[in-house]
């Protein structure tokens, strides 16, 4: 693989899992492992690892295995995340709020700089650092704060006219809470995530 | 298809976004579909659902299209969303209270009957009709409540635990939100949902 092409978004799941199963071992200063150790301890298939790290040139030596800090940092950069990608949370209900709060959203490689809710009572509230301010400042924000990322994080209803709205503001990705099938822009990478499909997924089996 | 065979993950998916909106055409009053029609308005493709609706004998009719009602209908009996599931909160931090509040919890097929925390200062509180109750009630409360599927929201290092708690009870499905490699039973159903992962996806395709 060249460093110019895709890796497929099932690909990149499961890197983003090998990496924070490296990190874990990091912390527990462990320096080396075997795909089937990393399979073992972190429950993945030790053949689909080999599988992945081959495809960009990472070998684990037979009998020793890999080198994690190095498989690591080649995994941080790989994914991206040695830099900081600024986000944008539009939505302070009840999972905005949890979101706000979530502690993936303000890590190394991921950081929450501004706050949105068109709700007069919300705008001007501050949740951690962060002052909610009224969609009226939508583009300017995303123009002072260099946020990449929008959350969507408001009601199905209101969905779309918000994508819409981070969308000509210049957005570059949107992780999409709402239940809403949104008509998308093809400049913006968008990404669902959707509770009730899973929930209704897991019903389905209980059948 | 016959009724007994399994639906895989991905077409089920893809079945309760149709369902989704054959719901939302039914309160604007629409009868009458066509495959296209569906595609288009919520920007599906048309190929797709004749091939994922034929799979189990539904043929919309040439010039005429799908019974909307008969549709819905027959896509709420396969996904098994004529029944009410009873669902049961592990966690309920900032993400176990949005997830309590959270609609699609507590609608005509899924309905969150319980609520758990280790945590001494929020056993008794109530949050929405509900009042949290402490770990050592579990199996109890599932016992009690018939609550079939079990929602993790507690950090990634009580994740295993409560999780094995949750299997060790009877519980027959976990949506698992905590950010952690669980090491899986058999006879439980589990299904992660993790936006770190969903986040450090967006982050790559914006390199």
């Amino acid at each position: 693989m060249t460093g110019t092409s895709e890796v497929s978004p099932l690909t990149l799941n499961r890197l983003s899992i090998y990496l924070r199963s490296l990190r874990q071992l990091q912390d527990h200063g462990v320096h080396r492992i075997s795909s089937k150790q990393l399979a073992d301890q972190f429950h993945l298939s030790p053949t689909q690892i080999r599988k992945d790290l081959a495809q960009f040139g990472e070998f684990g030596i037979r009998g020793v295995g890999y080198d994690v800090d190095h498989l690591a940092g080649r995994l941080t950069e790989l994914l991206g995340l040695d830099s900081c990608r600024r986000l944008i949370l539009i939505g302070v209900g009840n999972l905005g709020r949890a979101l706000a709060h979530y502690v993936g959203f303000n890590s190394r490689s991921f950081r929450l700089v501004a706050l949105v809710d068109q709700d007069p009572t919300k705008i001007g509230r501050r949740i951690g650092e962060l002052v909610v301010q009224p969609p009226a400042r939508l583009a300017d924000l995303i123009r002072e704060t260099g946020a990449e990322i929008g959350i969507l994080a408001v009601p199905e209803e209101a969905a779309q006219a918000n994508y819409d709205a981070l969308a000509e503001a210049g957005i570059r990705a949107v992780l999409n809470f709402a239940p809403a099938r949104l008509r998308t822009d093809p400049h913006v990478r968008t990404k669902d995530v959707d509770f009730r499909i899973n929930l209704e997924e897991l019903g389905y089996y209980l059948k």
